[in-house]
């Protein structure tokens, strides 16, 4: 693959940083440490892999401050080596362009807006009163309902669903099977039957929000399901009817949160969460993998209730308890109680 | 945007309930209490919420029974306020509607049978055999395999996939992403390789179902996968090989069900919860989110096993004692019998 | 239905087992004993379910070598009958063949490869350099992106989404709604925004793979994601970036398995279990449904994390006491110093 090359001068004159070493030595990529090779560079985010960094056939390695005298390789020396390294990596690896344009086989309606610098790909449908924004790609087989609008430099990959109505903003991406404003799950039980109630809200998303492949984001059942700027939702993700996800939180794949929780701004939320409906979690609090959010959290912190795994046996010998345990806890009371009483009479 | 406008006399002469106030009084919209503006009707299903009632900007209100008093404003007096609720919003926000035809881009074969009346959207395709029945909507990106039937005035949104055979009644609403009649996973280890089981039965979804996004409910593996009717999933649920769903039992999102698993009628299940293999769920029973059911259940109730969660620290520190809770038990036993033994040579 | 029909005598010549009875007996499909009627096969399991044997209207059954003499009826015998089920299953169900060609809705990219023998549906687009190996079948709204791979004899349902430069094995098959390649979850803190990182890793997916609706498995960061040869996903299973899956292992629906975890060979994996990120779980490792698995598992082995349910009072009034069990632990180990005190001073 030919790939265009960069001197350490070249990158630091772009990117900022410091370069120690030969400043004309030319990277293409970025690798591992383990698998660099001539013409890539690697990355130290953490000292106690510096057996890595030594053994490494990397031309060149990014370093924190601290780090820098750790190997005599060219390197360029940054504050945040890892932030260093997804800026460069994104230099390295621009994302394809795609040419303006609309595929001869998408179906736009006459009454859609979309950009004269947008790409619409081949097999797409834009309902009527869509609205498409700049320099914005909408890959093959996505469906973007009626009056919904896209922002400008949004990139929906393959085969995304955005119902009528709903918004997104700038520089929003969205990976595949995703789906954006289906209906939320509001049903009244009405003489044995279940009624559906109308989810007439929409889906609102800020600019620099990622959505991962096959994540789901129902519309509002009245007002809105909001999501703001800079919010990463990585797949599988469920959010319910009237959430409201604060922005720079970031949440890991599996996360179901029910109708109308409002998350704070830059929570982190880990795999297979979930949050009940209606609760309130504050800024900057983090909940671990597999936990279940029963109440709100006011406070920002680290959270967790994961049920500890043992090999199946063990499991089953001690999780048989947890169906008594209140009554255990009657019986130390008893027991504390007899000692006490046992204690007193001898001290008598 | 230009709605039409009803008046409170029009919309009880049409769906029943009693007028206070002004029968006059116009309405084009639901709202909640606190958003609702002029030409708003808003509803309060608990008397909890009377402050916002009384802040509230809605032209009108939908009440109880009970609480027909709270307020001088115009309003609807209805025996089941969150039903009548659901019912005037469907009335104020019918469907959208679709004209009846196939889209010159879709693909329906030649042996497959479209009803007239029927809309079959952008880019969909319609398998041999298949029969889609009349005022059914099926929209961009669908994909209908061989022989499957959808039946009347059902709706498809974009990019839902059915399998050859797979039958859905009238009424039925499908979300985006939704697969119905995948394989089930039937595999046989075979000399250290998986075989993989034909799964030759179906998926049959009875009337007025309503299956969320990106929802998949797998085909049989010999007979039929079934969803009674009335039926509501929301989003994300993984219906697993043989699974039957008695009539309108309502499941959150994110539940998985597995092989073989009979689930009564008018269950309730909470979001992100499981249910293992071949096990008997029965009618009425309520399982809470987060909930693993590793043992069918035969008597109706509500039933939970969620660990609760805590600040990471104190989580961690109390869940560690679970890998020797059996143990601890011991310990308890065998205090208590030394407390008999010392009470009774105190007593003697 | 016109199936074609087999004599016993046939099916042993093609797949082995032995008959007993009738050999001449003709059946052409598969059932289960319950159903089982005229024309059909069985197969019993195991010996417990012989009631059901006698019952059966089966015109044949497929039994083990211990359980031979359990009927009279027309039979197989077979080492081991699940898998031989199994095989004439494959034998009596054939997939549905789909002609050679591109369907004239399709976009073929004039750069991509696309073997004579394979079919591509209806609204499939294939990105520049994509290559489709011989009696490939790419069905209705798939779309492979730029520089994929698909091998030989796979097969993709409706609605898959390849992103660009992942490559699938032979005799892979892939469910509707499945995303390969989409961009792991990288982001890096900078400044109070999140940076994303490029992901610029590939998927790999070795031969014999299935892979289940739904299911989604992101590229690799800088490394690639591989999934190695046999491996068997059920649907909606969250596979992280840089994950390594072991051949042969089988995973069950709703698993999420974190970034750069390596799963070893011929594990099991039940529902909605996850594993964290970089842990290591050895070959043979079995993991119940629903457990989190929070480090390496090194040895082989059943392992199990499940919070078990109860009716919902008698869970609250158990599950309160989680918050202080190590609190618990301490009382009752000083109950155990208070009693031996109290011992000590009766014995002396």
């Amino acid at each position: 693959m030919e790939r265009p090359i960069y001197s350490l001068a070249d990158i630091v004159a772009c990117l900022g940083g410091q370069v120690l070493g030969d400043a004309q030595t030319v990277v293409s990529q970025i690798a591992t440490l383990e698998k660099a090779g001539q013409g890539h560079i690697a990355f130290l985010a953490n000292a106690k892999y510096r057996k890595q960094l030594e053994d490494s056939h990397a031309s060149a390695v990014i370093l924190g401050e601290a780090d820098a005298e750790l190997t005599r390789r060219p390197r360029i020396i940054a504050a945040n080596p890892y932030s260093y390294f997804a800026r460069l990596s994104a230099f390295l690896n621009p994302l394809r362009e795609y040419a303006p344009g609309v595929h001869p086989t998408a179906v736009v309606d006459h009454g859609a807006h979309v950009s004269a610098d947008a790409h619409i790909g081949a097999n797409v449908w834009v309902g009527e009163g869509a609205r498409i924004g700049a320099r914005t790609v909408v890959m093959a087989g996505c469906q973007i309902g009626e009056n919904a609008t896209l922002g400008e430099q949004t990139r929906l990959y393959p085969n995304v669903s955005v119902y009528h109505g709903c918004v997104l903003g700038d520089h929003v991406i969205v990976h595949s099977g995703a789906v954006i404003g289906g209906d939320g799950f509001g049903i009244a039980m009405d003489e044995g039957r279940w009624l559906k109630i109308p989810q007439i809200g929409r889906v609102v998303i800020g600019d620099h929000v990622e959505i991962g492949a096959n994540t789901t984001i129902d519309r509002g059942a009245l007002d809105d399901t909001v999501i703001e700027e800079g919010v990463k939702l990585d797949n599988q993700i469920q959010i319910a009817h009237n959430v409201r996800i604060g922005a720079h939180t970031a949440i890991a794949g599996c996360v179901g949160i029910a109708g109308s929780a409002s998350i704070g701004k830059y929570c982190r939320i880990g795999g297979s969460a979930g949050i009940l409906g209606h609760l309130k979690i504050a800024d900057n609090v983090e909940i671990a993998s597999f936990t279940m959010i029963g109440k709100s959290i006011t406070e920002a912190g680290s959270y967790a209730g994961i049920y500890p795994f043992s090999k199946n046996d063990e499991w089953r010998s001690n999780a048989v308890h947890l169906r008594h345990l209140g009554e255990l806890v009657k019986r130390v009371k008893r027991l504390e109680h007899d000692i006490e009483t046992l204690k007193g009479r001898e001290a008598s």
